[in-house]
């Protein structure tokens, strides 16, 4: 089949084989989206090799249960060993010993195939088209946050970042009622934030952030970029939260003082149930294709990557069937 | 008036002049602690420049209200303007325009006499000797932790670090009920750790560190170190808590996406209420000459400042009436 693999260097293979795994399901992908997960990914981040890709959507072509061959489905991208204390609490996102969808251990979603056990797939009714569906993942990570943290309608919250993962902070954090700041670097992708949900936004510079300094409860750090964390700490109050979203190659420097004399708190979150995800673009009917920049084949998925890359792009849609 | 005082250098002054603030209480120092900030504050740290020391035993000597006169006492260090929101809601500690005894615009222990408002002043009981009473304000950031946090007898607890702050700490979490390691560097100050109630005590090593990832649902970073940080995200379990205690002056290397993937929240603490802590060496009865390591003359408070930064020394008493 084909496939778009990751040695430390990202190439198109025509001959890639079909990943077959026993007791799991094989998913023919229909499209699948480039996350900047998978930026860092061809980065060096996480030290994956082989096919990246976790944002997808597929339908059912061979399972263990004959009744999903043939659905349309969305796939949570944790694979967990099944008998640990965390997959025993259904918590496989932190099995030690768990495989993740293009991120570690297994093949991922940049290809005509993936396979991922029956558990992990979420059947898509036909209201949610392709485009919609794509966005299940990080929207799941992006409700995550809710599951986290009690959001008040009081609590201010800035998002800092105004790329896609911060677009659907956006839309989620929005439904909870509570004002919504977003600080970025693009005025097109702003306005975007605004249709979105956020009450305020600002284009980032420095004289801002002297002005918004200490001004909110919360901050989601969903920039993508190293210094989003040092932004995200200098904007909320003493006493205040930064949700850290993104992951980078390498690290990044901290001020702990600042950390402890204001006593803030620093909450890392990661990926989330594809159920409520799921249910909220069912019942709010989430019209998302002003996050789609472009669409291309899974041929030419190196360009993609390149494209993605771009400060001013949103999500790339690879279509591969 | 004698002061040890910093202006880039350490040295003893004995001319300065006797610290009178409009509306405020004079107190007599009797004895002041050396603590790791103020062994910052002399590398740099939060660009003070006076009068260090902030935790001390002194004598009303001066106050708008007679009744003071001649108390024994000790005092909360942060001043607040008395009139913004923060300080409305009683908590002067996150005042904006605070200033903190010996830290921030506030001249600070390590003299004869120091001034802080009568509302800072808690009087102490006969039955606490000078030698516990100092420790009253690190004892009280030590229990501020449990006023932050909910730690229940079933949490595993880690404490970084086998210093002085990190003493107390054990102390305090021990009066919990959980279990408490503690790891550190000095074989007789882990001998402390277990007669203050740590259950276990671990001598710091790399293969320790790598036979304990991931032990614990919360780690408490008490060691002084800007190592501390990444040893105490490293202990804990995924979902798990790292409480940072230490400031620093600089900065530390931070693995953003550590903190992501594994969902690790990272909680700064810093001063706590003294009521709390003065009521549990009331009601406990503790012990605490062990943490004494030498008592020395102000006039030799230059030397106990090289005393206090031997990694061998605990606390080191400044002597001063």
């Amino acid at each position: 089949m084909k496939a778009l693999r990751f040695d430390g260097n990202l190439k198109l293979v025509r001959d890639a084989p079909i990943p077959r795994r026993a007791g799991e399901s094989l998913v023919q992908v229909i499209c699948a989206g480039i996350c900047n997960t998978d930026l860092e990914i061809v980065k060096g981040y996480a030290g994956f090799q082989g096919t990246p890709g976790h944002e997808f959507v597929g339908r059912v072509v061979e399972a263990p249960d004959n009744s999903l061959i043939g659905r349309r489905i969305v796939g949570e991208i944790n694979a967990g060993c099944g008998h640990c204390e965390r997959c025993r609490r259904d918590d496989p996102r932190h099995c030690a010993d768990r495989t993740v969808l293009g991120i570690k251990g297994r093949d991922g979603a940049f290809a005509e195939f993936l396979s991922l056990p029956p558990r992990n797939l979420v059947e898509l009714p036909d209201s949610i088209n392709d485009d919609v569906a794509v966005f299940v993942e990080p929207l799941a990570a992006a409700c995550n946050i809710l599951e986290q943290i009690r959001i008040t309608s009081s609590c201010h919250v800035v998002v800092v970042g105004d790329g896609k993962l911060a677009q659907l902070v956006v839309l989620v954090i929005a439904q909870v009622g509570c004002p919504v700041t977003v600080i970025g670097r693009h005025k097109e992708k702003l306005e975007i934030a605004r249709s979105y949900g956020a009450h305020e936004t600002l284009l980032e510079g420095e004289s801002l952030l002297s002005e918004s300094t200490g001004r909110f409860d919360m901050a989601i750090e969903a920039s993508g970029s190293p210094s989003g964390l040092a932004t995200a700490l200098a904007l909320v109050k003493p006493g205040g939260t930064v949700v850290l979203k993104s992951t980078h190659h390498g690290t990044t420097r901290l001020d702990t003082s600042q950390v402890v004399v204001n006593e803030l708190s620093i909450i890392g979150s990661r990926c989330g149930r594809f159920r409520p995800a799921l249910d909220l673009l069912i019942d709010r009917k989430l019209d998302l294709s002003a996050l789609i920049s472009r669409r291309l084949p899974l041929e030419e998925g190196v360009r993609a990557f390149e494209e993605a890359a771009s400060p001013d792009s949103l999500k790339i849609i690879l279509q591969v069937s």
